[in-house]
């Protein structure tokens, strides 16, 4: 009897303490996950096509998949004109802001870009898949890095170009894995991306964070190694949030998923 | 002879003192200002519409009035139903977050609003002077906003009254002035935002201050006094960015206008 008394007492306290916990931790991170796991829920076509873009694009909505009923509406944005101008637009204002900057000549002046969707292109990947309208597929995405067969982002590559000419130099922060380092650097420089800093990869320490804990964290590291974050561009707002972040920060436009 | 010398030294000197502040202070404010003076530069007609539209809202773009260009572009936006659907998304994701909270009921949890095209609309303003093509016009919105006659977003006041509901509490932070406080208040009043906990006025001693900054600085001082910040919303991206801020930032559209 007082076994069971115990017991009860042990499981009301349990009780309690997961609802402290759900009640007092605003700011735990609601969704988490990799690529296609990002999303706090599915969106049912419930919205226009239009203003659930924009409305993630703006980093209101965090979805897991991307409705069924805008599958033709995203295929005719990334292979439309619409993406190319819209990636334009971004590029062409990095560049006037970097070819304004007035740096010192220390070695020190870096700018951080994304790999996946910011530097290479998984467009052709993901229209085999619907363009992102399955539940990611870890096995198949990466048999996708392991072919280093995913072409530049055209519009980046002139970027990442004309920062070098500028003597920026680049630091790849990317949460492919480290076991993924050797195909992920043969797919860069085949597809253009000849030279870099860095390439940094997540690691396990930071397999269960969130991608904006983990690029803040990195981007920290590189601030106390005396690195001077001048621009950092991504596709992912995961990219561009948190802390130690550049003055400016690009996002290039990503329908196919979305990474918390 | 001498007195030329060192007037030429003192010149020399300045010279190397302006650059030198030039070169190394990087996270200073590029473009300042209220109203229409927040860009770094003027569009002039050099992108595509939707592309300079996609390349703002998601804060890439600082630009000061709409591309002439664009004029008929926002119009339609404004007028036709994406504008509407698009703040719709919006609150529909705001209302979904803030029904899934489980708050502590001490009377401490607020959601941060911002005034102008977040509470209150100033497109009956805006589209006098062609949706924002002509540069901000201090006088002529400082009659605006004496005429007291600005609609509500409808959108916000549905995401109002359900917090209400919920017994979050209301706080409105706005750039308008404390001298414009009497107008804004009968205006929100009759609009149907009948209630607050506090409205928090850009006084004098943040006029030289980036609205990010100030909009901090506010937040900053409503942590400090105990209140939880479950929630913020606002159509510019100076209501969100920064510090203090929720863990959940709500961007409304707004073509408009850019406020940095």
């Amino acid at each position: 009897m007082m076994c069971m008394a115990r017991m009860f007492m042990i499981f009301v306290l349990l009780i309690v303490a997961t609802a402290a916990q759900d009640t007092f931790d605003l700011r735990r991170p609601s969704c988490r996950g990799g690529k296609g796991n990002g999303g706090c829920r599915r969106f049912d076509n419930e919205l226009p096509c239009p203003s659930w873009q924009s409305g993630f694009e703006t980093n209101n909505l965090h979805w897991k998949t991307i409705p069924e009923a805008c599958v033709g509406y995203v295929g005719q944005y990334m292979y439309g004109n619409q993406y190319k101008e819209d990636s334009q637009a971004v590029i062409k204002e990095a560049l006037i802001y970097a070819n304004s900057l007035r740096l010192p000549r220390d070695g020190k002046n870096v700018w951080v870009f994304d790999v996946d969707d910011t530097s290479l292109s998984t467009l052709p990947y993901y229209a085999r898949y619907g363009f992102g309208v399955e539940p990611y597929n870890a096995t198949s995405f990466d048999d996708w890095v392991i072919s280093w067969s995913a072409p530049a982002l055209q519009e980046s590559l002139k970027l990442y170009k004309r920062l070098l000419c500028l003597r920026i130099k680049i630091i790849i922060l990317t949460e492919r894995r480290d076991d993924q380092r050797s195909f992920t650097e043969k797919n860069l420089k085949c597809a253009g991306f000849h030279t870099w800093e860095k390439v940094l990869y997540k690691g396990p320490p930071f397999s269960g964070e969130t991608v904006t804990e983990y690029k803040s964290a990195e981007r920290k590291k590189l601030e106390d190694a005396g690195y001077r974050i001048v621009g950092n561009i991504g596709d992912q707002w995961s990219d561009l949030l948190g802390t130690n972040s550049s003055y400016r920060n690009f996002k290039l436009p990503n329908p196919m998923y979305y990474v918390i």
